[in-house]
Formats: C-alpha cells, structure tokens, sequence
C-alpha cells in the first residue's frame, strides 16, 4: 500500500472549513490520527482533544497521555466515573440489561463521552467536533445522535469513515506521518467497568479464543478448584455491600471482576445484530456484570409481583434496545427509567452465592421486602380453605364453558 | 390425628350423584387414595382408572401397576409419549420455554393428560372425571380448564381439594383404608422426559439441596474432570441427531439427561409466581431442555432477523404463560404456535458444544440458513462504502435536530 | 316469589359474627337492603353507613339522603369529587383510556370508594366491610381487593352475592322489610362525571336503545342543525381551559358533556369482556370522554416521537385493564404511571373544533412543544440533500441483500 | 429557473452505465420524465417500463396510456389488481390495519408494484431499475427494499432523488423536454381501491380541505338528510356480501367508498411519522376503510376471546409498521400474518349499520362463531351460583393479603 495514494485519495475529499475542534481522544489509533488529519488535511486552527475516563483504568489513560505527548497535545481530562456508574450502570442493573445477550457497555461509553464532548465544545466556542468512529460500526451512530442532540450546529467530522480508511491504511499513514499506534486487538479492545468488549466483529465464526485475551478470566477449566463464597446486599437494586462491606458501585464492580474471573465466570460468545441489522460475532468479559445481573434477577423474583416481572420484560427490552441503538437521550428513555425506577423501590435484600468453574450457585436469599409468603398457603386461621378453590377453579373455567359451546376450532 | 374424625368430615361433604367414574390414574398416593373414596364416599358404580404414559419413565410406570394391583383395578394404560415428546415439548423447544425461567413440563403434562383422559371418559360414557390435585396447586386450574372443554357438562371430582385433605391426612386415611403409599419426596416428585419436578413449594427458602434427590445430575463440584463433547443438529428448530445419529426428539433429550446430568448441567433453582400469584421456591432437574434451549437460542441469533429475535420474545414468553396457566386448549395458542412454527422454518444448523462441570460452551456452529455475512461489511465490490454511512448517520439523526430545537424536556 | 322462602334461605346461611360493619352507602337497592340485613341477619351492633361523593350529582345524593332517612340512619359523607377528578381521571386522559373502547369510569370510583371506606372503617375501630355488589358482575372483585389492601384482616360482606339473591327477590324483601326502592334502569345506571354506564350488560343484543335512556346526549340525527365550535387548551396532557376560560378539570368535563351531548356525542355501544371473560354488550354515554381522548391522542401525535407513540400503545392498553380489572392499587399501577406522567411533559397545546352531529372536527392546533417541522425537509441550509437519501436507502437495505443470498423461504 | 442550470447540474452526476432498464411506470409527472432521462442522461440503450395495475382506477390508467403514446413508449400493463385485494387489502382487514391512524395503502401497493416490477426485470434481462420516488418521502425506501430482494444485483436508478430535483424543477425540464405533465394536486394524489392519499405532507398545519379535493366524499355538513342502511357480511375474518349479495372485496369496497362517501364518512386527517421519522399532517379518503375497519373490531369482539383481542393488538400494529416502514417482504411478516390468519377463523357473521352524515351505527349485529354467551350469568342449571364467586374474589384477592403485609410503598 503506498501511503501517497492513500494521501491523494484523501485529498481529494471536500471537508467544510472548520476553526476550532474539539475531539474526543481517547490516545488509541483512530483518534490519534485524526489529530494529524486536522492538522494537515481539515487545516483546523484550533485543536480541543478532551479525554473522557468513563473507568477504562489506569493503563489506558497512561497510553493516552503518552501518545498525547508524542503528538504535541495536552488533552482535557474529564472523569465521568462517578456518573457512568451512578448513571448509566445502574441502570443497567435495574433493567436486567440484555441487548440478545449483551450488557450493553461501549454502547453507553460512547454516547457518555459524545455529551461530556458536545458540551466542552460549546463551552469553548468550538465550531466542529472529530470522533474516531469507523464507518462500518455502531459508534458512528450513537456519537452523531449526541452531537446532534447536545451540540446541535456544529459540523462532525468522523475521518476514518469520510475518507473511507481501512485499518491497514490507517497503520500505513501513521507510520508515515510519525503518529503513534499501539498493539491493540485485532478488532479492538473496549474497557469499561461493567463489560469488556475484545475484537468486536473481527473473531471469526469458530475461532477459538486464546487464553491471553483475558484480563479477568480463567476459563473453567483452567480456574481453581476450590469454591469461593461471597455475600452481596442489594438496596432498591442495586448492590451495595460486599462481604458485609459498604463500597460504591464503581468499588464493587471492580472487586466482582476479579473475584468472579478467577473462578471462570463472565465470558460471553454471542451474535449480535448491529445498528444496521447486520450479524458479528461477539465477544465480550463481564464477570461482575454476570454475578450482579444474574442476582438482581432472582431478587426481583423474590420482591416483584408476577405481573410486574412479566410486563417489565418488555420495558427492559425496550431500554437495552435504545442504549444500544445510540437513543439513550431520546425522551422515551426517560420513560423507561420512570418506571423501572418506580419498580425497584422494593428490591432488596441479601445473598450469598458460592461462585465455582464458571458456576454461580444461590446458597442463601433474605430479604425484607419480599412478597415470598409460604404461610399464607398453610394458615387456616386466614380462611384459606382449599375447597374455596373448587370455586375459584370453576368460575376460572367458565370461559372454557363457552368455547366448548362453540367447537373448537382449530 | 384419628382417622374417625377425618372420615365423619368426608362423610359430611355432599357430593353429586356419579355413576362411571373415569380417573386419571398415576399410581401416587393422591389418584390412589381417589380410588378407595370413589367407592366409599362417591359409591360409584364403575371406575375407570386411565394412566397416561408421558414418558414418566418404566420405574414409575411398573410402581404403578404394583399399586393398582393392590387396590384390585387395572387401569387402561394410553401412550401418549410420541404425542408429549413431537406436539409439546417439541413446541417448549421452538419457543425458547421459559415461565420465570422454568421450562414449563408438569404444566404441559398435566393438559395433556387430562384431554387424553376427558376424551376416553366421553367415548366410555362416563358421567364423571376425578383427578388427584390437591387445592393450592396449580394443577388443579389447569385439568379443570381441559375437563370442561373436552367433556363439558360431566362433573369434576377433586377429593383432596373439596374434603381439604392434609398430606398427613391422607397418609392416615391410606393406612387406614389399606391403599398402598410410595415414599416420595415431600412435596412430590413429577418425572418427564423434559424436566423433572421436584418438591414443588416444599422446599424451605434456604434449605441446601442433598445430593440424593437428584436422578441425572452431578452437582458441578462433583462432576468428572474431564470435559465431554457432544455434536447437535437442529432442523427446522429442532434437535434431530447428537454426535452424527439421527435421533427422535425423545430418545435425544433421555441421551441428553444423561450426558448433561453427569456433566453438572440441569439445576434449576428459582421463585415461581403460581397461578394463584403466590411465590414458592421451586427446584427443577433438567440437563437436556438446559443444554437444547441454550443452543436453541442462539441458533435463532444465528439464522433469523434482528426484528424476529425481539419480537419473538413476547410471543415466546406468552406461550411458556398460556402453558403454566392452564391455558394449553385456548385459541390463542394456536394463533402463538402458527407464528412460531413459521419462524422456525429457518432455524437450521449444527452444534459441537463442550459440557464441562456445569458449562455449556460453544465450540462450533455451522448453518446453511443463517444470516451471518461478515463479508458484506468488507466486499467493496457489493458497493458498501463506509463514507455511505455518514449520510445513513446524518438522516438517522434527524429527528434529533428537532429534539434540539425543542429543547430537551427531562 | 314468597318472601318467608327467601328469608328462610338467607336464615340458612351462617354468617361470621360482626360487631361495627362500615357500610359503602350509595342510596341504591342493593346497599339500602344490606342495612336492614345488618340488622335482621348480621345481628350487627353498630352499623356505620358511609356515602362517597365522587361527582354522581345532586339527584343521586339527595335521594341518597331520603332513603338514608327512611332507614333510619345518617351516612358520613366524604366528599372524593377532586380526588376523583385530579388524580383518577387526569390519569385516564393522559393514559388514552380504553379498555376495548370503555373509557374505564365506574371500574375507577368502585376503587376509589372501597379504598375510602377502608380506611374510614380503620380509622373509627369497625371489623367488618359491607358492599352492595352483585356476584356476577365485575365490582365484588374490585371491592374486595382494595378492601383487602387497605383494611387487611376486617370481615368483608357482600349479602347480594352471599345470600345469591335476584334482583327480584331484592324487591319481594324490600317491600316487605319496608325498604324504600328506587325506580333505575334494568341493569343499573352509574353516573360519574366522566363517563355513564348504562343498563350494564341488560340490554339486550340488538336491542334498540330508547332515547330516554340519555342524560346528555341527543342522537345525531335528532341533534341540532348548525355546528357548534369550541376551543380547548391541553397542559402537559390535561385540558385546561374551555374557549379561553380556565377551569378545573371537574368543571370542564361537565361543560363538554353538555356540549358535546346535545352535538350528538357520547354513544358507547359495545362487546366488553367483564373479569370472568364473559363477554356482556355495554352502553356508555361520556361526551366529554369522547372529545377530550379525541383530542388528547391528536396531541400526543403533535408532540410526542414516534417511539414514544407507538410504546406507549402498550403501557395505556395494560393501565386501562388494571383499572378495569380492580388493579387499582397494585404496584404496576405506579410504575405505569411514573412512565405517563414522564411522557406528557411536551403534551401542551391549543385546539379548535367543530362539533356537528356525532362529528368532531379540528379546524386548527397550535403547540409551543410540538415535534412538526416541516421545515426540516426543504430548508437546504440544514444540509438535508435528497441525495443523502440514496445512501440512507441502501444502507437500510443491506440486509435485504443477505436475505436475497439466502433465498427467501415463505 | 434557467433549464440549462438544472440540465448542467445532473450532467455533474456521475452516473452507472446501464443497458437494459425496467421502469415502474405510472404516468405521472416523475416516471415520465424519467423515460426522458433514461434516454438523455442514462443513455439506457433498451427501456422497459411496467406500468401495474392496482385499482388505480380507468381514468388514471388512460391518462398513463396517453402519456406514454406522447413519449413514444409502450408499457407492459401487469394487472395486479386481484392480488391486491387479495392478498394485501385482506390482511389489512383483519389487522385492523392502523398505522397511528392511517390504514396503510399506499405503503402496500409500493412495495407490491416493486415486486412485480423486479420479477418482470429479471425475466426480461434486464440490468437496471427505475422508480420516480422523490428523496424526502417514504416510498425510496419502500421501493429500495423489495428491490434489493426480488432483483438482488441490479442497479436501481432513482432519478429525482439522485439529482435532487425539486418539483418545480422538474417541471421546468419537462416542458422543456417535452415530457407531458398531468395538473395534480400539490403534493400529489395517490388513489388505490383501499385509500386515496390527498396532497401528502403539502397541506399547511391548520389550512381548511377544499371540498374539490374529494373523490367519494361528501363533508358530514354537506352530506344528505336520509340515513342509509347497509347489511355487511363477514366470513373469516373478511366481508362478503353487501346487502345481500356476494361480491368479491375489490367490488365491496368500490361499492362501500361510494355509498359510504355520500353520507359523510371516510375523512382521516391525522400527523403521521414517517420513515425518517419526520412528522407531517397528512389527509385520506377512505370511506369504505373506516366502515370495514370499525365493524371488523366490533366483530372480533363479538368472536374472540379477550386474551387473542388484547394480544392481537400488538400483532397488528407492528402489521402496520412493517407495512409502512416498507418491510412488507421481511420473513417477520410471515409469522405475523400466520398468527393473524389463524384469530381471524372464527370471526363471522352479519352486519346491519345505518350510515348517517359522518356516523356509522350498528343496528345489528349476529354470528354463528360468537362467544356471547349471556345465558351462562343466569341459567342455574348449569350451576353458576353468585356464592361460587365469593370464594374466586376470595382467592383472586390472596396476592393484596400479601401486599397488605408488606406495607405499600408508592
């Protein structure tokens, strides 16, 4: 591949003239790039890169200032820790977040970081934004919504996408213009506190997984041999203590994906239908998002009505779907959380699970909240007399009386 | 508790004249104790014990000939296996079953029996149907609900719900009356091919289990070391051969129990919201339908749409809720199973699944009729231009430039 | 029919011993005979009647009053006319009340009244309950679940259903207990303000309905000649002004009843399947309802996404059957409404319409929160160039392109 | 205008070379230009277009055939028109067909034309379609997708969109050229036997409806003083005969747009969110729709259970959705349509309805399949006895006991 072609090519794009930029760089190759694209082919006259730590670690931010450094930029940094906690990932949990399977993780990053973005840029007078999107994903969709929704008027430039590059060409002209590129996965690396997202689309369908992909997990085979016990309190549904310590969510989360790593729990191998209902094959790391969702399910088995817990299957699907789909700032979310915020206000209660190969095992459930009542089966003192549901039975089956009227028809 | 009094309160309730009694016969202590009361409080004139084979298993089977014996009747016995096994459980299979997370199996088996039983009951002439439930159950509901639309107008015996008969009482009454009683596990214990039931709502909120009770599984800490693997093929979603040999659908889910079980998979451990919205605990045994519905699953994400995956869960979850309700005969169901069978057309593929100590872990799936096509995201020829993207970004984001110019209202 | 037969029945019937009965006292046949039941039958010490206000009007009450006097007792009179209107019917306009076209009216004020008896009864030390219900009907299972929730524990007496008497025989007692009757419509006439039931499930299949029948409405083709045009004004989904007038909700519901009855608007005749699922013909005449659902569904298309439109279909259709369905106050009940209340935020605008002969037509809308841009599609400024279109197209057709590949399967 | 400008500016477009190039011919002002472009800008060496009769109707056929003679072309006529009524229009019965109002017409003849269209194409060889779509509207996308599944590969060439004429502009070119321009109504006028769409998207907010604009319709106010009675029968689901007489549905519904029309009914004028999600004020003509329309509901509340009602309504809007989001050939739409088909087989019976200046009444209704049973609440014999209902309101009420016990928490 010859970079001048490549430079030719982009050239010969028409971008809008733009003034001052403010770009979301998180240090990895697209957005490192594209510092070098406003500087040579957007001709910007100001370059604003913002770093959002949405608790992609320590590692990562201290790639990022490394190569912020090489490039000559000093990136705002913006800690949205405390919120995409408080915020987002709750939510999740209150939701029983499954997009087909997946917790929905990146999809709520990326639109985090387009608000915190569009904001600074308006603050600051900017005229356009950059993100690093490429064309083919589901980012690109979810920032431009943002942008639109909180930055409306600026221009968005998305380079990898709007001058159709491919990964390799993107290495090609990084070597050349002296940007720095770090080894990443093959399809990338997303981290976030609540789900790990690793190759996103680029594992093949009946790949194996290398064992050094992970970062929390020991596969069950290979995790120790000995069951470990943790016990975990839930408050309106959220966890909140760990082996009878108080932590924050953040804490929490953090302590779970180790504990539940190393005992082979969080993998998951999924297919996913993308923003433009089209099929990767996805793999994702969430020990601590598997062990709380898995728990937080039970408890609202325990603490729910039946028909609270059926309805509200389709309110949960409902916000994974959105979150994913980049709509987490239209106004049905809003909706959404109204009521599954309403639900939780009963959903608490304690655990203790014991956590074995892959296995998470209930061991022990309380709570005071429940509407779990086996007495109320047994005490005749309340008048529960089975023979009053000969009665219920029968006034039950009164319909069946007409149907059979009827004929059935098949 | 003396047997005189339990005997004078049967003696007080009224009940209808009967002539032929037509009875679901299992061969437990409830349908054998109906037997004795069919002579000594109803006094009638001829029984006709049915037992209906539903894949209980020849253990069961053979137990209850033994005490059909002893009560000097000889039950017609009627195989509705290949019935169970190709109408039903092939249904819970299509539709992903899952009520709360149970695979929904006694709830079918007992409308199955009751319609076999209602339409032998017609063609004999009998005048009444007896079946053994007891009064806060579920079960109950459902064979009423059958009862009356496949013989309607014939009366309904229920003894142990219309005398309110305690579990103890009729132990008192069996030995009294010299009717045989099993040793069963304390709230039963309802064997069929797709999941066994097991001391359904007797088991105490945070009772352990002891390993005894299990019939196929292996907890996961005592599960052999070495993974096993196992090949599935799906046609038309449905499993239909296991490592390469065409099987039917019931000999594939009894193979499936077994390799399954000894590999740790099978434990359901959950709260169920009863038909008369009361929790219990209940404890499910089932390492086939657990193996079969995970694969099954994702099969779907493999072979249909994204819209059919999402809309398919409403109408997955209200047919495992008509099943669980008693609700097998009424017509909405049909309407449910027409549009399920017409997704499934699609569903066909081949799975090697590793069984690992409680793990289920895809190894490899193959299918001609999939959807996955990670090369469309890449053929240039196909003429898929990332740059085409950013105008899908920027009409999709449309309604967002409206939104702005509302004013975001939270 | 012999009047010493019904009451040796109603003798024969043994009944639990109650001290303080707080009676729900309306003033009709079936709560005037209770109180004499109470006496003659109950052998109740103190009889607590106690008639609710929820906007029946001044005929009702006053007759309510007369044969309170007849019997002899004086009736607490709670006045829940705002409540009514404020916070149960506000709701059913915001939730485009419908339950298979029945705008749910009496379904609320049953509740509304059992909850208020409740807690009155509580709170002046009664042990039991008593309301008129019939036992075919719908409001027995309403009552009993609010008094259920709300005076847990207290004995709860429905004589009508408990002594399963006819309306007939209500009347053989009545005269000769010496009980004043009062003239009403075969099945019952249950006024609110928002909406009147009539002849519940009494008139018959294709029987004409006589246009004595109406309170406000005349039939459109008895209806005055000119068209009449009024202009409402919505704030965050409520009407609150009437031609620029501001009025409470109360207030405005009555104007339109007016004005909208005598523009021949307000039929209601209809199948409805009561909560036994048998199915009874029901007429209702609700101008107000008729226009202000008209109108308030119009808005919502004004100024809500269609995201929001189409999801909230399913959360008004569920709130509509917990209403009718005596649901009142179960928990989803609030988690419904904190999705509609979040919802109709935007729901603001004016309207004018032309009433004419059973039509409603809008002549003009106007919203300062509306979502119509018709400017978005021609101003160019904005950057929205058909030819962005072509690449929208094709990308949200991809994936029929591997729908093609697969071969389409009917 | 300058014609030169415009002719200057599609020459900039880049466009494919294309051989043989099948059109979707209407007649109108877009398909004609289009035969003009293909042949000057194109440079198409064979054109084929394909005119598809949908009950358009005779005088829009004949003016398509004098335009075509003008441009010197010969059109295929392919007489869809049976399969229209059908297979399209019936499901629209008896799915309530309800997009936010709109009973979904012209998103079904679209995507039906295309098909048609497409199928020609690959029979005939040829190697391009053409379709007049403009870009801002809904039917691109419609036409797009049943293009790219019915002739996967062939180019589709949508002129006005691709060079981004407006409509002046093209009626600069047109006279220009030569091209033969029909007067229309502003934002044209798209008749099928179902719905005639008036003017989309360019009628102003609040402006007044001309009664020019009127096919069938005669305004309530306008309308004749006599009533009209009507005898409507139904069989699955679909009506049959009218007054009497058998008749196809295409005949039934010519019939009923006219009789209906002349007494006042048919007018929608409703916001409508369109694909892109933008909303516009939209007005239909469909008398024979709303008469069909609102006696279908009434029977399948007169025939279904309450269960299928309440869950078909689901089923049918998302009918609706697919329809007009132009999904009509997704595989979803295949199991919907099954579990439709399958409710509607015991949806029969007749129909009185008296029509009067914009109101249908039903005078009466009858059916042989019905589930109206008023006999069951009284017959005794069958032993529905009121007291049977204390102890069902007694169980169904067990859940509140609970409740009550954990304190209510709002």
């Amino acid at each position: 591949m010859d970079v001048r072609e490549i430079e030719k090519r982009i050239e010969a794009v028409s971008t809008p003239p733009v003034n001052k930029v403010a770009v979301a760089y998180s240090g990895g190759l697209d957005s490192s790039l594209s510092i070098e694209l406003l500087r040579r082919k957007y001709k910007a006259k100001e370059i604003v890169p913002i770093t959002i730590d949405i608790g992609q670690g320590e590692g990562e931010l201290a790639q990022s200032r490394r190569y912020a450094q090489a490039l000559n930029i000093e990136p705002l940094l913006l800690d949205a820790k405390a919120e995409f906690a408080n915020e987002w990932v709750s939510m999740a949990i209150k939701a029983n977040a499954s997009y087909e399977g997946y917790p929905v993780s990146t999809s709520m990053t990326r639109q985090l970081v387009a608000r915190k973005v569009a904001e600074k840029a308006l603050e600051l007078g900017c005229d356009a934004l950059l993100e690093g999107s490429s064309g083919k994903g589901n980012d690109q969709y979810r920032m431009h919504n943002v942008f639109t929704l909180f930055a409306p008027g600026l221009k968005v430039l998305v380079p990898v996408r709007d001058f159709d590059l491919t990964r390799s060409e993107e290495e090609v002209l990084s070597e050349a213009w002296g940007v720095p590129v770090a080894e990443t996965l093959p399809g990338g690396d997303d981290k976030t506190m609540w789900c790990r997202s690793i190759a996103s689309g680029a594992i093949d369908l009946n790949q194996e997984i290398p064992d050094e992909i992970w970062m929390w997990l020991v596969p069950p085979e290979k995790a120790k041999d000995e069951a470990e016990t943790v016990k975990i309190e839930f408050a309106e549904g959220l966890p909140v203590a760990l082996d009878g310590d108080r932590a924050d969510l953040a804490e929490l989360i953090a302590l779970l994906n180790v504990i539940g790593g190393r005992n082979g729990i969080g993998l998951i191998d999924m297919f996913e239908d993308g923003i433009m209902d089209l099929k990767s094959r996805e793999i994702y790391e969430a020990p601590a998002a598997k062990i709380i969702l898995l728990l937080h399910r039970d408890l609202e088995g325990f603490c729910l009505t039946k028909d609270e817990i059926l309805f509200k299957a389709g309110i949960d699907q409902k916000w994974a779907y959105m979150m994913y789909h980049g709509e987490a700032f239209h106004p049905l979310r809003y909706s959404l959380e109204a009521f599954i915020n309403q639900t939780q206000k009963t959903v608490s209660g304690r655990y203790e699970v014991k956590l074995y190969k892959g296995n998470v095992e209930i061991m022990n459930r309380e709570s005071e909240t429940s509407l779990f009542s086996p007495e109320i089966r047994s005490i005749k003192a309340k008048g529960f007399d089975q023979r009053w549901c000969r009665n219920a039975a029968y006034v039950r089956g009164l319909p069946y009386q007409i149907l059979a009227g009827r004929g059935r028809k098949k």
